[in-house]
């Protein structure tokens, strides 16, 4: 018996998400398809971070206990010629087996992309939220950094959410102006459009929230309020008075870090 | 009567390539339906290069006549309504009625994109080139250098080609590694891998000819050729002597130079 713990980047256009369902194809039921074929066995694999139907990811953190005797190398080759192109395991160590990639993580990055222009690079389609039209980008940029310390969620989380507490602490949130448009190697801008990224990283985040502070900024780009309202609606801890949830295109699970305890890997990452 | 260039983006996977086929579905095709839908009547578009299946282009450049009186912004907005996400028009201006976009075109830009690496990323996987295992880069990026100038390049055109001079001028071949390898804003690199970019400017190119010689320098790569060698393929005039075409997926048309002249065009572009 032995514990692995892989890092794993997949496109979630064509998913229904990280997470095993019962219709419908998840990055969790690949992975543990192409593992049960490696092991023998049924696999259970258990996922730092659900993303949603549609999200991607370029750092999710992944563990499992396989029963035959395999090196990571092995692991991350045999499970990589099983998943479509889509998915792909970036690197895969021996951890040790009291290791839970959920509980162990510090802090989680996300990002979002909003292509800001009539037309979207084709290049980009998939990736991004559009949308026409103007943004004030300043307010936005105030804006996002009120979400910055420890604060309660409970109005930026999906209806429904039964977690024991919304209080959750934001180390940085910022949005800015990629410098790198059309994403083949960058310096091929499409005229009168913009991509802007905000990335947030904290110590754990509500279902739809990021999706939620996302559509909240965009109420503030549009002119539809002030930025001091957001401050209004984390007080309020009432859903109904946060932005819509933007698209699920626009969001990327970056990264997962585990501080200095390696997520409980045996070794350094390759 | 008015006549139009515009520039178009396209991501050429699940396409025939530019050029309208019998079987498939083409660019060209695309866009001739969408604008005679626009037109009311049967309209030909002519495009400054002939991308092949699978190819794909940033700055396609093309040019027609419609016979209804719109403007160039309705143009690019009705034509993009359209067409499906993966081709969108950029830009559209009102050009010379004289004008020949593939006569008038100075010089084209390639790019050609290589994925060094044993996993590449999901976001990556539709535009590159993936070759796992050790390159000589510096060797082939020496080798890059020999083609620049002006050659015969009959060694590096598709069998059967029938054009009347196989030679073609070409100002800068240069091969670098892309400081940004993950395609999402950067700053993500998959362990263990690189990803290359091949770019090359030329008055004109044969017919799969940035692939002979991709695939060519790929043979220097991997140590198969020393970089002379390049030399003593393009003196013998004979495609059997050069390396494998490279695949359609790591191939960009990036743009089309028509010097002072704005190709045409009688505003400048949008």
């Amino acid at each position: 018996m032995a514990t692995f713990r892989i890092t794993v980047a997949y496109d979630g256009t064509d998913f229904v998400g990280w997470q095993r369902q019962a219709v419908g194809t998840s990055i969790q039921g690949l992975i543990e398809d192409a593992l049960g074929a490696l092991d023998g066995r049924k696999v259970t694999v258990t996922g730092a971070g659900r993303t949603d139907a549609g999200v991607h990811a370029l750092g999710q953190v992944a563990s499992f206990t396989l029963a035959r005797p395999v090196d990571a190398a092995t692991v991350k080759r045999a499970v990589n010629a099983r998943l479509p192109s889509e998915v792909r395991v970036l690197t895969a160590v021996e951890a040790a087996p009291t290791l839970h990639v959920r509980f162990a993580a510090r802090t989680k990055t996300y990002r979002y992309r909003i292509w800001n222009g009539e037309v979207v690079s084709p290049f980009e389609r998939r990736y991004v939220w559009q949308l026409a039209g103007t943004l004030d980008i300043d307010a936005m940029r105030r804006a996002a950094r009120l979400f910055e310390g420890t604060h309660d969620f409970a109005a930026f989380q999906a209806a429904g959410g039964a977690v024991r507490s919304t209080e959750r602490t934001i180390l940085s949130s910022e949005l800015r102006i990629a410098d790198c448009g059309m994403r083949i190697d960058c310096g091929w801008p499409i005229p009168q459009s913009a991509l802007l990224v905000f990335e947030i990283v904290g110590d754990g985040f509500l279902r739809h929230m990021v999706r939620a502070i996302v559509g909240s900024l965009v109420e503030v780009g549009r002119g539809r309020q002030p930025v001091e309202w957001v401050g209004e609606v984390l007080a309020s801890r009432d859903r109904m008075q946060a932005g819509p949830t933007a698209p699920a295109s626009g969001l990327f699970l970056m990264s997962i870090d585990y501080g200095s305890e390696r997520g409980g890997a045996l070794a350094d990452e390759p």
